[in-house]
């Protein structure tokens, strides 16, 4: 079981933009490094969490990415619920149309569904900017070159 | 969010050989058939349930496999689990070991894993031979041209 790249690299990139210190803006190549995660992929999730409103653009020669006030308070429930495009949690329908045999008011397809919600209502209570903590990105913002964060030990 | 393709294989052929007739055994192609899946596919789920003790297979001309009691009594929860090999939900570590650098003790990790806990949980409680119904079942046994299951409605 797993979550997609996509929505794997937006928690990420949330994450540091949270630990970031006050006013600080961030490079999305600042964000690729700071996450090990390739610079297209950043740069894709970079302007999905412009369009949640989570993340605020700051245009120009030092310009860079914050966190929105929306951003320090959404939950990693949310964020996941939001980046989830699949219907399913298994393939009933295949890309190519063709449906699973067993697909007619399947309790497997319902009780995955049941599973999943279980699985974002625990994420529901965790907010993204209360995970990380000074051990974890001190020596992320070290390797960039920024200023270093002041977050719980 | 999703489940391997592996594991969905697995559990639709546990579905279809639970719907079974008692008695009745259905060879790698009647399943593959059945659940709408490759047959090379279908053929490792096989083994792998083979493994694990839900299903048993009688050799010969007119052989194939049935489920066993354990498979009988076997949930989706403890199944998934069974398969699940990844040790995380997110990549911490890529295929070539690079690791995230917010690896270190990341509070998102521990998130996710709580969750996948609770969505396992779910699941402990749905027993795959349960799943069935006849509306569901008997248009695919019809298809397979063997006898017809008598399920629930």
């Amino acid at each position: 079981m797993r979550i997609n790249a996509f929505a794997d690299v937006c928690l990420r990139a949330l994450m540091l933009l949270s630990a970031s210190p006050e006013g600080e803006l961030l490079t999305t190549q600042a964000i690729a490094d700071g996450v090990g995660t390739p610079y297209n992929h950043v740069s894709k999730a970079v302007l999905k969490l412009r369009s949640l409103g989570l993340v605020e653009a700051v245009r120009g020669r030092s310009g860079g990415v914050r966190l929105s006030a929306r951003g320090r308070t959404t939950t990693v429930g949310w964020l996941l619920r939001e980046l989830d495009e699949r219907e399913d949690l298994v393939e009933c329908e295949s890309t190519e149309g063709r449906s699973c045999p067993l697909n007619n008011n399947c309790g497997l397809r319902g009780a995955l569904r049941r599973a999943r919600e279980a699985f974002y209502r625990e994420l529901d209570g965790i907010v993204v900017s209360s995970l990380p903590h000074q051990s974890q990105m001190e020596p992320v913002f070290v390797m960039l070159h920024t200023r270093r964060p002041e977050l719980p030990r």
